[in-house]
């Protein structure tokens, strides 16, 4: 299509950069404080108990303590993202009665020295009466099993059903059907800074708390229910923020003790995690195990699917409601189906609890329909790439109640990943351990279930519009390191024919952005955000056009153009202002009030889970040591559609992220947990792929133009994260007949699976 | 008149009173960033001199200097508040060719911490040749005095004249003539905070100031400019201030400096000025030589007035202009004149610059007038009150060409003044070195001529309104300490029917505060900001009213009232819904966007002087011993109108704090100044009224209710400062026969006056 971009679409260096590379960026906590405290958290040690009694008389004592906390001296008022369904929100800031995993939070304290704090925490006497516990979702779910959560007494939490067609006549119509048990493991999202949170009683009584987070709107919210307070006494600044991944999409417990020992102190309190607590408690990715039927005609026409899936969700919801719906929402995606049936449980363990994590039950789920669809290709004969194009979902396909897909490149990118990666030879022609092997995802740019229940709309930008030819653009959109700030200039900067450098940015301060946004999770933002700053831009456009019309008295037919500053008829650049001059004349015919527009996005009419979706193909090459069992991927090819590419490098970028971390997720990484205990507390025992383990690829872009996004872009940061650990999987299996049902896919597994061991 | 306010009225307490009371406010010098260099800047030694050399290699060699700029280094471009006449325009943040007062800012170092930033300072070595300097207005003025700006060879900067009537023929009808000189000092302003700036470079390049100012918004501008900046590529932020009096309304060499040398550094640089060097070199009231003369009918009646005034205006315009033109506005004021002629003249001495100070023309204009008056009433045999009745003032009076009178006061100002004081009584009965005096003001509540050239609302106010019941107030207005703050949420609390505590207030802080406020000076905040609030207020009060309408379906007639945190149509509280749910509605009926408002004020059509007057009365009474000369201030009565008292305790601090400026006028405060060289540099020489000085007191408000002003408000915080010199002075020859023309009547003064000197 011809959309000429003069910002978007080019390699804009990142607006945050140099000041990371050059260390000048400020991360929580760098946030120094005048008379600042420093807190710790008191952590479970059981996995499943009654807490009996709590003696912190010891630790208030210690000279340099000056706050000890503990479940019963807060309001007692339990949290969780899923406010539209309140009985979802089962988790108190500080436990109370019960603890649930080992890790689960019991008390706080806050000292001058974050040394003395940690004395005081030992000084806390905790007497529990420990409860029989339970860490596996089979055993959790049977009759007998320990309770978890009293209102739960099945300990399934939550169930989500998406049926459509007649799965039976489907079954009943297939030539081959066959049915496989998948299980992917908890990982952890290993983000470069560990969670922190820095909390201010301002001299009005209002709070203040800086804390590295997604989403500074729900952590403002959940803060102000659980101490009690109305939503808009409390004030959620999001500084640098040094990776999320979904680890940071919730307000967590450091958040509520640091801003209620503020309160109690009076002073600033500030709690950073450690790298082991990010370990032993973090949220992290479900685990889960998936149950899947699969019929086909013999020609390779799927028929239709049957998905049951067990989520182990751990001690509390977090967000597993989400991954629930979605891990069967995306096993509907990609392929016609037409007769579906999925059947979801999120179920309770005495383990941390699972909760949001890049791709948000895609990984998942994908792992398990992919290397399904390559089981079947393999069953019918047929090769996987052309059993995927026979079956893929296009523009204009419509999953019955759940969504209609717009722009799609899906055919495209398995025909260029195809071409790109010789797949036809070497499929044929590689040998010796060697194989190939291929898979697809499709993710949602955003979500459009309410689950938060905002009042607001989902994105929101306000955009002020300066005669010194400057604008300043102010929402609530959060960079994590995703690139977001970068982007939303650029959408800027080119509807209004400006330069990076005429917008300053104010992102991610719930006081002073618009409301709302719904915060960095779900590939949302480039697209909500984005289309709420071209709403904006637009009212700004529509009044300058004004000026101009006004001061060369133009025909009202008139198109006008925004383009290197100037504003100017369509076609005829003689008769043009600066931008600048536009907006004085505009603010003049005003009587001087400043040029000022907010612009929304709320997706409406958008199916239930997302405006639009992103498409790709991922082909993996390895070579399998047979001797050792090692994996080592050679190289990886992708053609990916994500619509434009605001700033490619950035897609880039991100496509890179998402290889890493599927790529650990393929070999490497899963936390070990042992009787509620997660053995792998560092990156020494826990690994994740190095620069070194990172496999040459070659990319492509698969040419599409998203009618609903920004400028035609849609999501490029998530979906990407799913296809490389099915790709691997098969193409182990190519290379050595040996197919992996489970992750990681280690050298253990392997030897074991070619019956080395 | 019936104006029932819930809020508005009473005594709120100033929601900055706890942060300062126990320390916690962050005045700008409490701030520190990471890496932040100390600043400081080097002073001219002489009075007037060419710069013929400076070498700074030594300082700049010194270890832990980090920056040294001089005139040279800079983007030399000129700056000074009157923007709309670019030739006022006389000042170089740093001295460029020449120097013109002892104190004149010639270069500037940064350096890790203040005692090598010091030592730094001595030894940039500085080549000087030395120019005849003039320090007298009298000589400046005179053919063939050192030129001191080379663009105005007769030293005269700017001249104003006003004229009304006939004075020629007033004076030929006057049965009385007479012709007085008084003569007024310098006085410091004293404020309790040093100016202070820090300055950081922001990521993206931008400057971000803390600077201890009134006007952040003329502070960006004319930094932006200085730098070579745009506008809005600066921001300025305004922390807790220690008063600034007129002293700190200009953007200033040190905000410059440090702004620059971050610039320079790449690091955060903060100058804080010593208080020698703010009695320096620091701006001040203007020294006046006023020559005026008066023509009265025997009955009183007064015909014609005749004001020359001649201003020190020291070595740069400063806020000179305007000074020059207030005081022949405020020599026209009070009194009805049928025919005035004012000729005014701003001269450059080789003296530190005079500006803006708490009256701004007032103090010098009334001492002159108001004692001319006694003088008057002494001659004619009519009581000084009853003349003063007799030519008063009253509503509806115009001052040809300059201003309507509103809402006035004046007469039953003089009335209560005169009962309160027992002045009858008192003006026959006072003996033996007793005597009792009086003096009315008048005075502006903000001006409406735009020096500055803003393009802006003169006033601005942001309204966001939420569904938990709050709101937030985001203005430019600054709290220099006068409690601008709280009456504004005062205001908003009163218009929206919520408490303080409802408030959200974001004030002064150029990058996030709607544009613009022109900042705290000439009395024009209450008044414009709070028209600003209101403005906004009601805009929003539309909006949910709307919400009240549709939910009730209410006829359209109905008023909507809001009190009580609630809304409701007058008269059927039943129909009632909190705030609250009437945002939240309103909300809803447009899609979820929030609700939020600007409001603006501008005068329009007011004249040329301001929208409104306050006015008032007092009267002194004095004791003056005729050994020592002391003249002990017994007690003062104060009559004032200003309108509707927002804040009544605030006012009454307002008139303490003018008392204590006025005594300290009148009697003790004067910059001594030798050859260019202030004397007295700290408050052991320069003498303000100690706590024990200050006279007991009564006032009374007189009851008006100002019509253009927010709520019946005007002006507290000035005038008043304006009556305690010309008051004393009359008590003073009252009680001795001693006639003072000129201020401050020390005890020297009274022997000299008295004949025992």
């Amino acid at each position: 299509m011809t959309h000429e971009f003069r910002i978007v679409g080019s390699n804009v260096p990142r607006t945050d950069a140099r000041s990371k590379v050059t260390g000048a960026a400020m991360y929580t906590d760098d946030f120094k404080l005048p008379g600042m405290l420093f807190g710790k958290i008191l952590r479970s040690p059981i996995a499943h108990g009654r807490i009996l009694n709590i003696d912190v008389s010891k630790a208030a004592a210690l000279p340099g303590v000056k706050c000890v906390i503990t479940g019963e001296d807060t309001p007692k008022i339990k949290y969780g993202n899923w406010r539209l369904f309140p009985q979802t929100q089962d988790e108190y800031p500080l436990a109370v009665d019960k603890v649930r995993f080992i890790g689960d939070e019991v008390a706080a304290v806050a000292a001058i020295d974050i040394d003395t704090a940690e004395e005081a925490l030992e000084l806390v006497k905790v007497e529990y009466e420990e409860l029989p516990a339970v860490f596996d979702v089979d055993r959790a779910i049977i009759e007998g099993a320990p309770v978890i959560h009293s209102i739960t007494p099945n300990n399934i939490s939550v169930d989500r059903k998406i049926q459509f067609g007649d799965v039976d006549r489907g079954f009943a119509e297939s030539d081959y059907i066959r049915d496989d048990v998948f299980r992917v493991p908890a990982v952890n999202h290993a983000y470069m800074e560990p969670c922190s949170t820095l909390a201010r009683v301002d001299a009005d009584g209002r709070i203040t708390i800086w804390t590295s987070t997604q989403t500074p709107y729900i952590v403002q919210c959940l803060l102000a229910s659980t101490l009690g307070m109305r939503e808009n006494d409390v004030r959620v600044i999001k500084p640098a923020v040094g990776g999320g991944f979904g680890g940071k999409m919730e307000m967590r417990s450091w958040d509520f003790c640091a801003a209620f020992m503020a309160q109690k102190t009076g002073r600033p309190v500030k709690i950073t995690l450690t790298r082991e607590e990010e370990f032993i408690s973090g949220r992290r990715r479900h685990p889960m195990k998936i149950w899947s039927r699969v019929g086909f005609k013999k020609d390779g026409t799927l028929m239709a699917k049957d998905l049951k899936v067990l989520l182990d969700g751990g001690a509390y919801n977090s967000m597993g409601p989400t991954a629930t719906f979605l891990c069967g929402y995306f096993g509907a995606m990609l392929y016609r189906i037409p007769n579906y049936r999925y059947f979801g449980q999120r179920v309770y363990t005495n383990k941390p609890p699972s909760g949001a994590m890049r791709g948000f039950g895609a990984p998942q789920s994908l792992f398990a329909g992919e290397t399904q669809m390559n089981m079947v290709a393999e069953a019918l004969g047929i090769d996987p790439i052309d059993l995927r194009i026979k079956n893929a979902v296009q523009s204009g396909y419509r999953i019955p109640d759940v969504a209609t897909v717009s722009s799609c490149g899906l055919i495209d990118s398995l025909n260029q990943a195809k071409k790109l990666s010789s797949w036809t030879e070497k499929r044929s022609e590689l040998k010796d351990g060697k194989g190939i092997g291929v898979a697809c995802y499709s993710f949602i740019s955003g979500g459009v279930f309410n689950w938060f229940n905002t009042q607001y709309p989902f994105s929101a930008a306000e955009v002020r519009a300066f005669a010194d030819g400057t604008v300043h653009l102010l929402t609530m959109a959060s960079d994590i390191g995703q690139g977001s700030d970068t982007v939303l200039k650029q959408i800027l900067a080119e509807e209004l024919g400006l330069k990076m450098e005429d917008i300053r940015l104010t992102a991610a301060d719930t006081a002073m952005t618009p409301q709302a946004d719904l915060g960095s999770w779900g590939s949302r933002v480039t697209l909500m955000a984005g289309n709420a700053v071209i709403d904006a831009a637009r009212q700004i456009k529509d009044k300058l056009a004004g000026a101009l019309f006004s001061r060369f008295n133009l025909n009202v037919i008139f198109k006008v153009e925004f383009k290197n500053g100037r504003v100017f008829p369509e076609g005829k650049p003689e008769r043009s202002m600066t931008f600048g001059e536009a907006v004085s004349t505009a603010q003049k015919a005003n009587q001087g009030i400043p040029l000022v527009a907010r612009g929304h996005y709320t997706p409406r009419g958008k199916g239930i889970v997302t405006p639009t979706f992103s498409f790709g193909t991922q082909v993996a090459q390895v070579d399998v040591d047979k001797e050792t069992g090692i994996v080592k991927v050679e190289k990886l090819w992708t053609a990916h559609d994500c619509g434009t590419a605001i700033n490619p490098v950035s897609v880039e970028g991100q496509l890179e992220g998402s290889v890493h971390m599927g790529l650990g997720y393929a070999l490497c990484e899963q936390l070990v947990v042992k009787e509620g205990t997660t053995l792998n507390q560092d990156f020494l025992d826990y690994k994740i792929p190095s620069a070194e383990d990172m496999p040459p690829g070659e990319s492509v872009c698969v040419d599409t133009y998203e009618p609903e996004g920004p400028m035609g872009a849609k999501e490029a940061g998530e979906g990407l994260v799913s296809p490389t650990a099915p790709a691997i999987a098969e193409a182990v299996f190519h290379a050595t007949g040996f197919r992996s049902t489970e992750l990681p896919i280690t050298p253990e597994n392997v030897l074991r699976g070619i019956g080395k061991l």
